[in-house]
């Protein structure tokens, strides 16, 4: 039943990685949008494989069709169906993982779950799963973009014990696209790509961390109490494959200061808007967004499938060892940049439509006026 | 819309820090459960305020009392009540915060989403809405014990600068009581009191982290793609109140490895049972458990309400100084040990009727037997 | 998992009739609406026990307490509940239904269902539990009635052979609440009182129709495919006890004329409405409300309890013969009428929100201008 | 939001009519099933236009795709994703469509609603949408069977003022497949052809009334309050195109029986089973099943979109008349029969898993073990 995410812009992805396709179904888009099968196709590019020497080289092309939900141009309001087939499978390199479960990865626990499991790739949890995810935040970006100018920038921020500066007021899409690791740091970007070389030349794998702000978003997004914004971006960032952290704000480093220290304090700007002079709380307070930037940190572990041999055991509980086949990502982080911003899409979207239906509609004119008073319109008083 | 949580062992919390009670409905909860309104109020004297030096003194007895859902001392199968009534309110505390806003606090946000608040108190922001999670808490620990003996501990593993030391193979709910820091390692207990003390003194506040443990979680709990295990495990952590991040496993400090050091290694035991020789993924591998110990870690903030002086503005936009009144937690790290409990409880509870609902009746003997075979009996083939 | 209804406008009820008491919580109510417990105490009286001669004697002032929610006076946007404390009790008269099934009642199957029930009354099967129902009713109706003008009357259109003469178009609150019956038609409001009077004396019991009109629901309320507006009202009528049967429009009957006679022709009226010549559809084409009166009939089949002497079983499979005792309506149809209407307004209210969520924000000014152009504005374009 | 159904076996429909196809992803589907394209195919003929001389004939043959989900012919427990292209499609007859609004249809609506709308065919609203549902009740129906027996089976019951004299416990599959109307009683055939041909030629259209029975449903699916058994299969009857009502059991007749003529006495059989004399309940008490075969009766309208003059408005509010081209079914009751057999499906497979979930597992033996005892097996106590 794990299949969807949102409440109220809800999508469901299906697919395996060899299977017939990959795709996603978005219910509950707003009509009238402009939307083209190649504002998806550049964010879905920004993902595939292939795409860089840092990359794995399978060569998918990823390309997408829209087979429902958009008319003339224009959504529907009804469902919006993207699809991407299959294509460069080589089932062959996974014969050996048929019997022998990688550590670290999804195979034993799928076998152990369902009994069964489509082996070659990673089936279900292989990160081509992700191709919907993507699709989705494709429209969900144009939403908050035309609705209320929220500008969403990810970029990896460390790999392995490298750290890049970056200035999350600043960064921009460009930024992040001018190189292959999607850094904006060059010096950061000149030794990651020499250690993910490394790393491939021994069989190995890195991990890392990719940021993401989210600017220009509304006070008021969020809901108490269970789905509190951070609570359901860190389920959306925790969601994708390789996970192990989520921060919002000052996160875990948060935690070494005091109340005081802490505490982000308030002020009136000249316009009478109420900001904080800091943003330690990462743009959310409560659970509801207060306008100032979304800042928040996805930890990304070094890659499960590797070429190096480990010890594992085969599928009827027999010891062995197993130097992994198949063509993989020595460093997840290039391509986690556009699953991370789809993913904050995707919840800020969603609760873009939820405050609206309790607390009436926002508009680009919110984002400034809410920042004016306190007291927002009520659909009802 | 966002006051529930779970999507089979279902809960639905309401109340305000000082309106007429606060509480919890459980839905979904299998019939036939032993349940008592004590082993509930076990649970909630474990968080209520005024329970140590360390703690607010605000004195709250927290009496819970069960409404619906329980006959002749069995569980119904249908909707259990659990209300608690508001006893000591001292609203004349909050007639400053009336007009000004709590840096860093909810008293902002609420207003600006929704153009009211109850100011009294936190309102619905208050922790005191963490009483319906911790009774619902109380009974999925109770199933989850009876069905598959599955044991949750967790524990204060970090104050401010201070770090205690804990094998979390091996701790237990009796080290955890043992002392009012909640932490099993005696010397970070010492010193963790005297830094609070000293904290309250000066009118400030201290941050931590709880860590939590649940073991012998049977196989196969946890869904692709989105309701990965860890996904929902982050969402309940980060809807806690001051949570700023979240780890699963090896966490951050995992994407400082390579690949090869990272991933937990597979072998067979003597019974036969795949196990791993190390356990950096904490327990899920691909979103779903894989028998071994589940570990999780929680950031929380340093509470935002403290006595000290701050900058802040008034509800009409008017630069101004706040020194709050009221009674408050110097840390909430004590209390928040039964809070982390209830929501991980509740997390792995929903996923096992999940499990059962897709994949058959798990019971305490597929705890063990599910290590000795990676093939899970499904309810079809 | 079932005591939940609505997916924005989001209701969840407990309590069983001999526990401490039955309420709701309502979840997702806009804020800053006035409501009183006055306002919800109204509807409760037109569904409480012992309110006329022609109803149950079983005495409950069923007085409402709201414990959240609501602040001097205004609803705070987070979780409403309304508590009804259980009173007139009287267990002793369930004695012998604790051993012996009640013929057509929900004894046997919920322990067919879970191994135990609360045999005092009819536990959580009792139409007691319809309280909260109508208590978040009510709230539904009051904001239906200031954002876009809604006005729903149900009303008894049939009881045993005989039936009511209304006009949809014309019959008030006023009318309904004129007579015990809750039917405008004077005459049938005579013949029933009678009728259900001899019933009762001969220990049997009867069954009817309530029609319910829904007025000035705005266009453009409900959804393709699954959540036709048609298909959530008939969920909601037959989630009532007792009922067998639901018609939207022309019903059963519609089936007898063809497509020439049954369709509804459109026109154009003077302000450039559009319009139609006539109402089969009941207001609804497509699962999308049209502008026009919402018309729909329940079928409450005679309450199941009755003095008569019927064969039975025991709960361990004797058989038996059973002749009720305990204090039960010989016809439910008058307390029907104001569940009816609440279960209308919890549909229409939570598809106002959904619309307003998808669609834009409606106001009382969008129930006629949705009249004169056929192009909503979108929140988007 | 409205495209998805189910809470557990969970399908969502996407496509329009004259789109690039339409199909459905299932999930929440147990693992190891067998399910091949050819048995979903099946139940797709029986749907399909052009099957024979009383429906449409537009040619498609429906062939589906299965995308995902199914391994080497075994489900996965991931989402299965069925995809049909559209195909014969003829925009060019909905020409004078795009601008006139069909009387009765959902053209209007969706224009109110969303502002735009597909016009080439019914788009969303089109019964096409139901291939979705119908290759989702496919599976659904295998589950069923292999788990406890459950046989479903539908017919044509009535067709204007034509009525079929059927047995609902001995009708088969193969009885009602034995004609072009589907509708076992063979003289009902026979005028019913004849009837659909006249309207045809006069270039109307016909209604009437399916019927469904299920049989061998074990005791204890359907959960109170909201979601009882009747209430869910309402919603999915209702959610077809063109139904104006429901029945379960007795009905809109049963409203004018007393207590005691339409009770359904038990009594003990010689196994000790609890059976009911007569089932006026139609399989369902107090929500739950009992036991006895499931029986509901869903009235279609007769087609809206004829051939026949009628007087209708431009998309702009211009008074005009419609004569509709197109190739329409004169009478949807035979293609409607797959469809009703699929939503009880879809809805009673969905009860399956969640009484599963939390009441523990259901198999075949359990259909009659249930019936000799009253105490259902608990998987806590």
């Amino acid at each position: 039943m794990g299949n969807s995410f949102g409440h109220l812009f809800r999508v469901t992805t299906f697919g395996e990685s060899h299977g017939g396709g990959v795709g996603v179904i978005i219910d509950g888009c707003p009509p009238q949008l402009e939307i083209s099968a190649e504002e998806i196709q550049f964010e879905l590019d920004r993902r595939r494989p292939g795409q860089s020497k840092i990359t794995t080289p399978r060569r998918e092309s990823d390309t997408c069709e829209i087979l429902s939900g958009v008319f003339e141009g224009k959504t529907l309001g009804t469902p919006i169906m993207v699809l991407v087939r299959n294509k460069d499978a080589r089932s062959q390199d996974y014969n050996e993982m048929a019997v022998k479960y990688r550590p670290s990865h999804a195979d034993a626990t799928y076998d152990a779950k369902y009994g069964i499991r489509n082996w070659q790739g990673g089936g279900r949890s292989s990160a081509r799963e992700t191709i919907g995810r993507v699709a989705a935040g494709a429209i969900a970006k144009k939403i908050l973009k035309q609705v209320t100018g929220v500008d969403i920038v990810a970029y990896v921020k460390q790999v392995h014990d490298l750290e890049a500066q970056v200035d999350p007021d600043r960064v921009t899409l460009e930024d992040v696209e001018a190189n292959i690791v999607r850094s904006p740091d060059p010096d950061f970007v000149e030794r990651t790509i020499a250690a993910i070389e490394a790393a491939r030349k021994q069989g190995d794998s890195l991990g890392g961390v990719v940021e993401c702000v989210a600017r220009s978003v509304p006070k008021g997004l969020g809901e108490p109490v269970f789905d509190k914004l951070e609570a359901d971006l860190a389920k959306a960032i925790m969601s994708l494959p390789a996970t192990k952290g989520f921060e919002i704000g000052s996160g875990f480093a948060g935690t070494r200061l005091t109340g005081h220290e802490h505490n982000d304090e308030f002020y009136a700007d000249a316009e009478g808007n109420i900001r904080t002079h800091t943003n330690r709380s990462g743009g959310i307070q409560g659970g509801i967004s207060n306008g100032e930037a979304i800042i928040l940190r996805a930890a990304f572990k070094p890659t499960a499938t590797i070429r190096k041999e480990q010890r594992t055991v085969t599928r009827d509980g027999q010891n062995t060892v197993l130097a992994a086949k198949g063509r993989h990502d020595p460093c997840v982080l290039p391509r986690a940049v556009p699953m991370v911003e789809a993913m904050v899409a995707l919840v800020l979207c969603d609760h873009l439509l939820r405050h609206q239906a309790q607390c009436g509609t926002l508009t680009a004119a919110d984002v400034s006026s809410s920042l004016n008073s306190p007291l927002a319109a009520s659909p009802i008083a």
